[in-house]
């Protein structure tokens, strides 16, 4: 089976475009307005967006969450932050529930610069025990370019890994759009979000306080495996221990890295117990690879041609890393990891 | 030759750090105190340090900048700035001069968060006429961690761009200390700077308007080559010309990459006419990789055991490329190159 992590629901009708418009103007006065959007709609962005590529590319099944660059966490307060995301988490869980073999949703999280991130648990509650989804996306940077609030290392965050660790989901860490002129956002603000955690992560007794937390880093890592060997020296420089200690036991790398050179890199720096199949379709890269004749975001072929790769590499790489990191998958799936 | 692009006086004498702490603390206040340091203290850490590391890794020469990390370009005001670059030029000078087959200057900026560049000509203009300096580092972020002057593609950094194309020097995109507890400083926020900077360039026609300006992306480019793929498919999704039109003519990223795997992915992807040596030390990382039992960031053997590297791709990483990016060392060396 091929499961892929990293999907967004970025081909949603453009009712949902244009009632968060209106909910964003609203600015502080109230917003009722329902989102209105027939199944039909719904049906005809996904057979001809994510379920005609899924099919084409001979993926099985993916974990679907609303558009990240979406998030938009810095726009209004916290108010603005739960009535969108439920509203877009319900529009993904009709996706899931029309097409339930091909979609299980993840959802967005409702931060705000500023707030407690524990005021997110209702609605990851909900989305987990009442929607049937399998983890969630958290923005390490909810002022969505300016990096105010603390680092995801922080106590600040505590109170929603415990509830992440109750309800057995993972984290994928994906920042949103960036409202920094400085930061192009699928160019520089999620390459670098993904940095960023990581080091985070690095210099912390994170895992050591939550042993069975579990985090997905978006493509590829950014920049991490390439500069594996300076992560290496920096922690032996600081003492810490081993990366492979400190904290591979709780991290995955995606495979939305666009060409068969990094991919072959990402699988033999990382491994195959850290690397989780993703296209991040559809996506920050939507064209087609002159040299390949293939989408750059068609991941699947890169992974199966990385040199040497094993059938128990791509097992993993493909179905049980995604099982091992959302354990909430194996009963929905019926499959359970080698 | 073997021309090491990237070196910081890391090891300066304490009396530089104390001096620059007294200066902070003085805060609009006048500071006049004069820094004081011999000849015997500087010799004593150069061949202690950088100078004895040269000789052991067969290295010829070294161009030299002040500690960027220690630029600290949100200190103070713009006076404040102007102050501390002249004395750590002036200190790295005395470096240059005291071992002038082995150290050529390279300058820090006195730049300052809002305040315009151009601001920075006079010191780059007495840097390179009066001290003899090749190029510049220059800070894409004098906010150190919170990013809100303008990109490094705004006309804001126009009249340094002019003065750099008449000099004939270029810069290396180099950020100082993260003040944001966010980005830790050599593990997220140099290579958060590097990946922001390239695609600042992507979106905008700045090599069109200075065809003969040049920058290096230290730091292997951070997270560039890994995603050249994402890099590519953005460009052509946005209509951008292709990049090796757009951009490579103008860029060459460096071999500050800590480990054999980078090394020989860097080169593959980005090819020897990008690359050029550096090594980054003493800097970001001191130990020595138990992998190999050598020091982390002594890159020239990773560079030498490229898979199938020529004796030609070797020349240019190793000398032509700088000597293209940096056309003063031309003169300075007594060397062109092929």
């Amino acid at each position: 089976m091929i499961i892929d992590v990293h999907g967004h629901y970025t081909t949603a009708p453009r009712q949902l475009r244009e009632w968060r418009a209106r909910q964003i103007e609203s600015a502080g006065r109230p917003f009722t307005e329902p989102l209105s959007i027939s199944d039909d709609e719904i049906r005809e962005t996904i057979e001809n967006g994510q379920l005609r590529l899924q099919r084409d590319r001979g993926t099985d099944v993916a974990l679907f969450s609303p558009t990240a660059g979406g998030m938009g966490h810095h726009f209004g307060d916290a108010r603005t932050s739960i009535q969108w995301s439920r509203t877009v988490n319900d529009l993904v869980h009709r996706v899931c529930t029309m097409f339930p073999d091909n979609f299980i949703g993840v959802c967005q999280l409702p931060q705000s610069p500023g707030v407690s991130p524990t005021e997110c648990i209702a609605e990851l509650d909900r989305c987990v025990n009442e929607l049937g989804f399998v983890g969630c996306n958290l923005n390490p940077d909810p002022t969505d370019g300016y990096w105010t609030d603390p680092p995801l290392t922080d106590h600040w965050w505590y109170g929603l890994y415990e509830r992440m660790v109750e309800l057995e989901v993972p984290a994928m860490v994906h920042v949103s759009m960036s409202c920094n002129p400085n930061f192009h956002g699928t160019g520089a603000h999620y390459l670098n979000g993904d940095t960023t955690a990581f080091m985070q992560f690095l210099l912390s007794d994170l895992f050591r306080d939550f042993p069975t937390l579990r985090f997905v880093l978006p493509h590829g890592g950014g920049a991490v495996p390439f500069h594996w060997g300076r992560y290496r020296g920096i922690a032996q420089d600081m003492g810490r221990p081993p990366l492979e200690e400190l904290l591979l036991g709780n991290l995955y790398f995606d495979t939305c890295v666009y060409h068969q050179e990094g991919i072959d890199f990402l699988v033999k720096v990382m491994g195959a117990p850290n690397v989780v199949f993703a296209s991040e379709m559809i996506g920050a890269v939507r064209g087609v690879d002159e040299r390949t004749g293939r989408y750059f975001d068609d991941t699947k072929p890169y992974v199966d041609a990385v040199p040497g790769i094993t059938e128990a590499e791509k097992r993993r790489i493909f179905q049980d890393n995604a099982l091992e990191a959302y354990p909430r998958l194996q009963s929905r799936l019926g499959v359970a990891p080698a």
